[in-house]
């Protein structure tokens, strides 16, 4: 349980560092039958690549995908998808600096608290490169969801102090996302945002933020009631990802002020417009208002999922600070290297892809869960058929 | 993977509904030694236990565990540690009214979504009477993290807009947060907050909150740095108790608007008071500031743990509320039976006991993680040892 | 990861010793909507119980089955089905003497190595009372599995040097094999095996045997093709089972002296007796002979699914032992109690369970494995709904 | 649960099949600290290779792994460590002609019924050439359980009819098994098995085996009771293996025809020969015979562990064998390409690793499972320690 697998049906396991050879992804659980090629993972590896926009690192990692099993015939085959990813642009020389000097805001110290002994070539095992294996993942799991009808989007919604106005969260588009740098769907405030990572930036500073990430289509009933709520796996899910120190849906921290009587969200008969659960029997309802961002004891309602999560600002920063040596003397520690001074534009594609993961694993593990679901005995199978015993059996 | 199992090396897994015969427990993984008998669930089952003042609600539960096995002469045995609880009180005729219309904020729509079929007798599995397995449970883990040095401490910070201030975390007590009925340690704040709360339940209402968990004397180097983060895995954790709606650590969602250069916590050299890594290669450091809430890549990292979740108001309120039956007509449903119009004060030990389950299961985990850990074969034992073969294998 | 927990997707945890107040089941993941009540668990806890012939241990165990949770209204409701035994007949004092002293073939000596602390009450957690929990969740395996129209029969074919012929093996019924007290489906041959293990009790000894387990109706396609083949998870299954000492299946051992061109079992296009494949484009095949027991490449081929496991004499025998105290002084020991002169005729119905639990896992494992299983978005669920927000999420 | 995934601790996932770019492999859970480099993968990725003696097959596969993460300055650093196989010498061409028919004894049809879709390429996914990647992983885990003092050797016991003599397992040598061709550490039964090989190969048939296994120098207190006995892993290690249909270990399927009396292992007070139980309140104990094959309750008792396998013949003979096509009409093939006429030799360090795997895993189970493992609050160290609240917390 070392902590590099994610997921039950649909799960994922990782290996590589950000500067060694590469990154390997094995993707298992995947049905057969999906169409699949190399071209499905490029738009969000694109969209997760340092050096896009004068807003991110300006580092040229080659993020060319080979996809080495898995798939054949240009179709999913049902055995594992293996993902391999080449590293190039290795500066190791930017990183000796740290090799004895613990990086204040970085995994430095407590890699050799834990295992006594770490790569400590630009964060090794803890480098954020290690998400163009969740991304690639991501990019599998939301042509599956897709299929099923799953839309998933991410936006930022604040950097600093300032915050985006987003009134219906499910009507944001990729393209309303894309169309900015800083990857805040309205224009005016993305501008504001971006001018203010500039300044970060001039200033050797970094700066933390918000992303919102929205799923819609999510049919009801997926989510298991106790431990696995959707909620819980989402918190992880995302959690687990670099920098991020908090995560809330729906109201979230806001409904800690509510009362009762406002915060419930009350039910009405749906239109056609929303997705039904899966057994007939059971009505289609919607909620005017969504301050339960989607969910309701751990499983989905039907209404889209919202959540947010905050990111800490880039704790690489182009100044000098005061640290402390493997020794365990004082020192001062100059960190170098090309690092994006506000990671959230970078993020969004990253949150995407664990919320994808989590919900393509919890529509797997809701095909199970009725008997209805599941094929029965036609009257033209018999349970039995006779056999001559092999004569050495 | 049906999620009712929680953790990796210390698993708990449960099974009961609130209206039927009872709960069961099961822990497996203990350690065989621990000193453990059914006195040491009863404090904090107790906590737990509704009925306590008049801030909650007055169902008299029978929250008396019986442990079945796991436990011999007084102590663990290895064996898988069974735990029992009779349900008794169940007034099921309070539930009638509920059968054929969903609550509106509760799990009964999403229930009849996913399996078609539900007991709908006091929120059948999603009560969150199913807590009271895992208080027990983190009885059991805080007695093994007490050995280790680690304590845990939860206590509420705001109900309402009402919050409280406290200044460092590390030195609140068990008797601070149990000398007022809001568990709130500030004895001031915990008037006004009382106050609030008997004014929202007279007002038939119910009110949101937030509760602060603390883990003090954590060894650097819990933790795996990828997809099981000690600050994921928490946050699944905690996202899994009932009304959970967010959750942060450290300076959490005010890190949004934080700089770098201001978030960044600067190492120094630890004195004897911190816990030093497992290594003794590697230095015990501290940071003066710990708005990284004792966590930095996912690795603990000896700081104090400090994380925040934040709770919605009780979705029971005692009033008329619009909502839609089972064949999907518009009705009007009132929720009967008593219920808590503030659900902080009894989460407390909940929310305790989640932490409490991550961090024992976490701390086995790392007991494996570097070799010099591990036992070795001694020069007195030779590898291989003469066998006459028997005769007839 | 403690052990105490078997299957993937149809999940089973068990607690308890056979000299504590009981023991406890909870099977996780079964679907809703299953009719199921104690008295589907009846018939084979009645085949699996103690003192049921004289060739049989005459204790007398209370093996009333309690259902605690996860069936409501007579049906399944996806909720953890908790089952609880209480123990009764506890005659403690006729495990006095072994308190101290290790007995030959048992697990004392091992329990103590690994735990340094045992209950030494008859056998404690390693006694064979524990397959009480194992043929309760079996029961509710097989009820699944008949639904889908999976069959499974054991019965015995040996005892010590007495083998039974068992032409076709998915001819054997119950009925057959209930006929005799041994559970050998031959009745010459059954009668022949009672009079050898009536000596052999009365020589105060014990002997061994091997049962042969068959599932018929199982459809093509169940298994994973490399970690979890089903005849991995079978083996595991079966060899977790006490005093079981080998597995093999089809041909098994015998195949070691044959030739791949007498081997090879050929195919041919199969009639309407055989369950085909899921997938229609895929066509339904058999082989006249069965030398692979129903499993190539691990996954089953849609033939009876034949196996074989041999077991140990028992290793309680009514006779002094020499041995060693845990002082680690050489010693003398006489068991006492009331033991099995021959496992095989209560063991068929242990290992029909392990049989049904693994079946029953992987064939919800198999209803996710091709995209074509899962449902699609229709063209009346558009993948996007608007939505105001909610003024304070 | 797709099955790409083995242990729970020390964990090992793989994908790539034998017609790809070649396969990865994935070390999950291997301690840090532990000297390891690529040339300590060769001697048994060595033994592994086809093409090695006239016994086996003439492919010439390239076995060169490329270590790309997981091992930095020659020393794993606890993060997961990633194996590359490059593939070569593909004649696809070779397979072109089983396209559309179902190979007798491989899993071409079963691949079907399950994924409706497959690699036709040379077994695809069920290629032997997967284990190439066990072989690796088995290759670590033999280096760690080395350093525990575990040794672990294969060797064949039986081609066809023909059976060796091993008066004792415990001191077979690696250089004995490697003396001959056929890993048979009798030189005279060797020589006869190979003349039998050739035979078979001459007359294009292929034949079957046994092979047996021994680890020397397991501490007693290994396996955990219940459903993770060590003999129900160490079972499903090796029927997960290709070609394999039959396990037992000790006395094995030869226990079924004996009694009690002469089963039994009695014990005796061990010498300093035998790895002491880790506690040292329990004494050393050995059995002078090994029928119980060094596992007892599912727990290793310090003996000797010894099983044994049975491999079919294999099932690629180049002889026309009637068979069915893909639309379900009959047909007869010709399966081409190069294949072992006995597997048996290039079996043995398959089965090593499989044992060696399962060890490892539960060697590293077994460090968590008694009090007095495990680290203590030492006094130095209190459990709490004063920190002031950051600002922003």
């Amino acid at each position: 349980m070392a902590g590099n697998t994610f997921g039950t049906l649909f799960r994922v396991t990782t290996a590589g560092v950000s500067h060694g050879p590469g990154y390997m992804c094995i993707i298992d659980g995947c049905p057969a039958g999906l169409e699949l090629s190399v071209e499905d993972l490029l738009p969000d590896l694109a969209r997760r690549r340092p050096g896009q926009s004068k807003l991110t690192t300006q580092r040229d990692e080659a993020d060319q995908p080979e996809i080495w099993s898995g798939v054949f015939e240009g179709k999913t085959d049902g055995t594992p998808i293996g993902i391999l990813f080449r590293n190039s642009d290795q500066r190791s020389s930017d990183y000796a600096a740290i090799r004895d000097k613990y990086r204040p805001g970085h995994a430095d110290y407590t890699f050799d608290a834990r295992y006594g002994h770490r790569d400590y070539r630009g964060g090794g095992r803890s480098s954020a490169r290690e998400t163009i294996c969740r991304v690639a993942a991501g990019a599998v799991a939301k042509k599956l969801l897709a299929r099923a009808g799953i839309r998933i989007i991410g936006y930022v919604v604040q950097i600093g102090p300032i915050r985006a106005t987003v009134a219906d969260p499910t009507t944001i588009t990729l393209e309303q996302v894309e169309a900015s740098p800083s990857r805040c769907p309205d224009p005016q405030t993305a501008r504001l945002m971006e001018e203010l990572i500039e300044t970060v930036r001039k200033e050797r500073d970094s700066i933390g933020g918000v992303c919102e990430l929205v799923a819609v289509g999510v049919p009801p009933g997926l989510g298991e009631p106790v431990f696995d709520k959707l909620k819980a796996d989402l918190a992880k899910a995302l959690l687990s990802l670099p920098a991020v120190v908090g995560f809330e849906y729906g109201s979230g921290f806001a409904a800690a002020q509510m009362r009762g009587s406002e915060h419930n969200d009350l039910f009405i008969p749906a239109g056609h417009v929303h997705p039904p659960p899966a057994d007939p029997a059971v009505p289609a309802l919607a909620t005017p208002t969504n301050r339960h961002g989607g969910m309701l004891g751990g499983i989905s309602t039907g209404q889209p999922i919202v959540c947010r999560v905050a990111l800490k600002p880039t704790s690489s920063i182009p100044r000098p600070q005061r640290t402390v040596d493997r020794s365990g003397s004082p020192t001062e520690i100059l960190v170098k290297g090309r690092h994006d001074p506000c990671l959230l534009p970078r993020f969004v594609v990253m949150g995407e892809a664990m919320l994808a993961l989590v919900l393509v694993d919890h529509w797997l593990r809701a095909q199970c869960c009725r008997l209805q679901q599941l094929p029965e005995l036609s009257p033209s199978r018999p349970a039995t058929s006779p056999h001559p015993r092999p004569p050495d059996g």
